[in-house]
């Protein structure tokens, strides 16, 4: 099953798609949020359809598409979880998973544009499978039990400025990872259901040239690995968006140029759904 | 003017405690939250007080106390910002602000219970002046447009386990910085136009020895340097969270053990008031 949030920024509705039908989630609940996501989405979504109580939205095509999560209560990421991207990055493979944090406030739609910040001379791109979290969950006795607080997947384009993140950072990350827009997700939550997670393709280009082209399935920890892991740190809540770390092939690693105004990045994970965001330059006052 | 939120975890009443008396601000506002302290919340409480709307609470003194304000968006948090502290970390003190994040939901009262989470052996004390953002801010042009931007301050304890932070951490600190329940706030929101942020004393104890004493005129970067600064990297959100860092008196530093069960934690800063927790030990399913 496939939820959505479609409409202005803001004032997104709930939608849920089914087959090539979009019908509006609002008899449901009154967001994709955490207290949908804790309590039964599919089923309860199932019921609706089922029953014909959800309306068509026949206009679909032509709203804006937000983040399917409403603002998340955290979002954590986990960095080089990709045996090759840490190597570019200059890094050996980690021996634990290595977690930094995003502000919520990252949180866009997939399609956005996403303003380069002010001074920034080193903005990257990093594609990247995201984990929403569905129920409450801290210590985790098992990774097996992992699966069961998992509501799905989406795409996320992790968006860093390396200067912010290396250079001027005392070494903590986060300062180069939290500008505004600095997280495009969607367009999709595809629920856990349907998906795979260690064997999905992930791409990203930039102006249409290739830039990264992995597979899941070469994460060093794996999704159930990442959730049972952080649930002995921190308390997941319903709605949490955890990014699970970007394959090589992004600017920081020297091959590519890092972006400018104007140019269009796209990011991709198999069966989760396509992101094109056009990079601008920042502009006092907007 | 102080702001304050009693009662039981989740379903706190908004308060204004006017010299020795308490009354519901729920004449004005739902909560302590953001869009309420976006918008002149002094001048709407004074003017609510004047017209005598709002009704008092007589039994203030048996209600638990929460944190003065709803869960942030973001937790942003300076390292190392007074230089001893630094030294006694194993660091030289920063030149340009460090900073990193942790988890909304670490917010919680002054006085609640604190469990030290499985497995840990280094948790650890840290008592920090907070900053509470007043309104929407990014790429301030000047430092001293920086208070036009601060609600009011905080009295935080940003509780740490080091070796969550340190040695399993991959080098990013966010991992011994989010258990739940590792941010005790308040007991007061206590309004700028009420505090002169670089001079105020701020001390520690456990179980009633002193631990730290310093004073905020000591900090590396002061308040409004640091909201400047954050503001070039993320946009700050009303109701967010900045906690300052941390003097020199942790455990962290040599000087004494750790946390563990039973012991009786004390945090105070000069007219923004005084916080006591109980640690306890870590127990399946509670």
């Amino acid at each position: 099953m496939k939820f959505a949030r479609l409409g202005e920024a803001g004032s997104e509705t709930p939608v849920v798609i089914d087959g090539d039908r979009t019908f509006d989630l609002r008899p449901v609940t009154s967001d994709v949020n955490g207290d949908f996501l804790a309590d039964d989405p599919v089923g309860r979504t199932r019921a609706a359809l089922d029953a014909g109580s959800l309306p068509e939205i026949t206009d679909a095509a032509s709203l804006r598409i937000g983040s399917p999560i409403a603002r998340p209560s955290a979002v954590i990421c986990i960095g080089q979880n990709y045996a090759a991207h840490a190597r570019e990055s200059g890094a050996e493979p980690p021996t634990v998973p290595i977690m930094f944090l995003k502000t919520p406030n990252t949180v866009v739609g997939p399609d956005d544009t996403v303003t380069i910040p002010r001074g920034s001379e080193k903005t990257d791109w990093e594609v990247e499978l995201g984990i929403v979290i569905g129920t409450r969950t801290a210590y985790l006795d098992a990774v097996e039990d992992a699966a069961a607080h998992i509501a799905g997947y989406v795409v996320a384009n992790d968006v860093s400025e390396r200067t912010f993140q290396m250079e001027v950072s005392g070494g903590q990350w986060s300062k180069g990872k939290i500008a505004f827009g600095f997280n495009p997700t969607g367009p999709w939550l595809v629920t856990a259901d349907e998906v795979d997670p260690q064997n999905l393709r992930l791409r990203s280009w930039v102006n249409g040239e290739p830039r990264q082209d992995s597979d899941t399935s070469d994460m060093i920890f794996d999704v159930h690995t990442i959730v049972h892991h952080l649930s002995q740190y921190v308390t997941l809540e319903p709605g949490d968006l955890i990014l699970t770390g970007t394959p090589q092939g992004v600017a920081f690693g020297g091959k590519f140029p890092y972006l400018k105004a104007g140019d269009v990045v796209e990011v991709e994970i198999e069966g989760l759904g396509h992101q094109r965001q056009e990079f601008v330059a920042w502009e006092a006052g907007k």
